[in-house]
């Protein structure tokens, strides 16, 4: 997933602020559901289901610039029927380690209350997580 | 109606990122409904009534910095039951104009079909209308 | 230039915000100025020539939703020495016009005076406009 | 530091998304480095030390929801000449805890240079963790 830096998410820095890589794991994960045949705008419209983020956890390691391009990778690397992590890491142009960090979801319905994932979705999550887990 | 510039609105340039603008622009029409005695939460949750924006318009003069504190002035410059439209004032911390424009409103209910503003926030709207152009 | 529209993006309304349409503009004239053989981070950190907005202007026609692949269409449509204006055209995923509207520039230097566009940076712009004014 | 939650933060969730946090955490920080004596516009634009954050870290317990007034409390809870850690707790209109995390900050100059920290900005430190230490 390739996403170049945009000057709204500059800061006076000169270089990228750090919420937005925030903003970035969430694209990577929006692209590692639909690639696990489970896109979270049907996660969302179809099953009712939504996944607030409970942690959010980066660590920085080099800072990125305007127009740059970087590329996010999210993985998988936890899953039960209540809860789903996400692992990212963020490349810069150059190919180094930029950020890397988590994200800890729990299922929650329309109305704000924890579920259970429905099968489904699990197994879709399922497949995700053991191909991520061999990469 | 004061704010602090945040970092986060800042951008390489080292000034507030333009579009951040229009975000104040927003709170200052919050705060201009919510003195009017129609809250826009209460005007959305109790009413069903929603405003998206239909244009938007903002001229630049000066640019503000990290963490000066600035002044947003919304006034109700224009009305009917299926229109409204705001103007805003933005003033840096020396009191000079920062930036002007406007935003233009129409009502909508939550499936995004245009309706007439109830008698009840058509009334309070119009006496805001009435002491902004005092002004 | 196609982005998908971000959840960060969305509002309490459903669809994208509307500042976020000038973050896209943004992006499209970023793309426009690199296609055109003078990339915006060239002409900063090359030639110390920066383009604050001076006015910005949209017209919104039909909001977009969460992850939806948006079309950025952005255009030089007027330019002299000491001015440009872009013109945006943003469609959704039907190819819908989505919302238009402009943003006007001035080069400045470092220290935030209005300077003449470099001929090296004019004459690629005088092309871009004109291979706009042709579409 | 209490704060209003706009618009322009919320998602289609229906309430902040996840990333604002951490501009809230900057505000708070913010705050406090100014009410230590040592604004942090003054850090960067008189001693030309810039705090990039190395890791950051949120914990989400209760969402908030547009024009919520919260309140961000930022402590300094671990300092050295060469590190600097800010906790935060955000809490929601009811006074319930919404969110806590905290944020690591390492001192650099102007060139991206780890530095210590001066001794006057550091004395300053000193007593805001001694002081926050306390509560």
């Amino acid at each position: 997933m390739k996403i170049k830096v945009r000057y709204a998410e500059t800061d006076k820095m000169g270089v990228a602020y750090y919420a937005n890589y925030f903003v970035w794991f969430e694209v990577g994960r929006t692209e590692r559901l639909e690639r696990a045949g489970i896109p979270y705008r049907v996660m969302e419209e179809e099953f009712g289901v939504i996944l607030p983020v409970i942690e959010a956890f980066a660590k920085y390691r080099k800072s990125v610039r305007f127009d740059e391009e970087i590329e996010v990778i999210a993985r998988i690397v936890d899953l039960s029927h209540i809860k789903l992590t996400f692992e990212y890491r963020i490349y810069n142009e150059n190919g180094d380690l930029s950020c890397e960090g988590y994200t800890l979801h729990v299922p929650v319905n329309s109305k704000g209350k924890v579920i259970r994932f429905p099968e489904y979705i699990y197994e879709k999550l399922r497949l995700a997580h053991y191909e991520d887990s061999k990469t």
